[in-house]
């Protein structure tokens, strides 16, 4: 049986995400395998909205921090239901730039919301789901917070414009969610060359989907005589 | 001190609380209190356009139970900090068209998520609070289901659309929150004239306004000697 393996991709703004992601998803169909690359929040048509509303710079009272984590999970809740878990059951390799993990950093340790409150609401929202992998790309704040504010020509969005010091408590909770899930979480240095980084990237996802395949079959044949 | 007030109207649709509302905030201000009328969802411009996700018909996969229910908690969490809890400091009565019953009612009652989640999210989302009086505006489902589907030109909204199972449902769960709360929701006899329910709705209000400012004196003065 090809059951569904499911990815999420974290890190800073900056740190290479949407490259990796984008490397990974052609890599992997190329393998043969059925894809479903997406991003958070949005990725929905209810989720693109929230995504816009997330995304809006002009209100005169931006949203408070609950209300922003209440819309991360509403557009959260929509994917999985609408569509991460119909492709896992229908062996997708699934592949989501940001999930979870990205609410801890950002809204526990980046806006100060306990992560009691935000695992209970996540719990709610997604029904529990968690990645079978997520690859951590680790970059320095002060570097990631460079990139992001040279050679673009867009404005920058409203959580991009949050100063260095949110920069360093996101990056620091990264760090720690990467020490409690040492199984899950794989920290990769995303200072390195993009191709560099793809390479470890295709490998480390390859091994693990092998062996998540070869636990499953095994688990079906039930124990060995 | 003129402490603030907030007042809660609830009811199925067509029960009639947006007039209500009006004829309260009209009386309230002819009295001479500052007044703040406000509906659910919306009300900040945050809030508004999650109200157009709630209200827009047009999507092929539309939200499910829990986005649904996190995208009205968000759009109270805006509320709340940037509108009630202002107000309610500066001696206000704020006058809200549905709050956290409407929640209860449509959601759990109506829709099936547990009253348990709903509780811990309207704490989270709220900062747990609670109207100081509830104007329950009480209408056979079937009277309320009549009501909006006579006359009107517009088309119904998705809520609306639901079968007659679902008010039969939401209006139950609204009789459960009235025999929980006997201190706090007042019922009212939603089938009688929007006058004659007008009268009520100001004798109520007033009595209920003139007990909670004399407690709050007398607590403020000290117990008697």
């Amino acid at each position: 049986m090809n059951r569904g393996f499911f990815i999420s991709i974290e890190g800073l703004d900056g740190a290479g995400k949407s490259t990796q992601h984008a490397l990974l998803a052609k890599h992997l169909a190329e393998n043969g395998e059925k894809v479903l690359p997406l991003r958070e929040p949005g990725a929905t048509d209810v989720g693109e909205k929230i995504r816009a509303i997330l995304k809006d710079k002009t209100f005169q009272h931006p949203p408070a921090a609950e209300v922003e984590l209440l819309l991360f999970l509403a557009s959260r809740a929509q994917l999985v239901r609408e569509r991460i878990m119909p492709a896992l059951q229908s062996g997708y390799v699934v592949l989501c730039d940001r999930f979870i993990d990205s609410t801890i950093a950002y809204q526990c340790g980046g806006r100060g919301i306990s992560s009691k409150s935000i695992s209970a609401l996540h719990r709610f929202a997604s029904g529990g789901l968690v990645p079978d992998l997520t690859i951590l790309l680790d970059l320095a704040p002060e570097e990631g917070f460079r990139r992001i504010n040279i050679g673009r020509k867009t404005a920058l969005d409203r959580i991009e414009e949050q100063s260095m010091d949110f920069f360093r408590r996101v990056h620091k909770s990264y760090g720690r969610i990467a020490i409690k899930n040492p199984q899950r979480v794989v920290v990769l240095d995303g200072s390195l060359p993009p191709d560099s980084i793809g390479e470890k990237v295709r490998t480390t996802v390859c091994e693990r989907i092998y062996r998540f395949r070869n636990d499953v079959n095994r688990s079906m044949r039930g124990p060995a005589i």
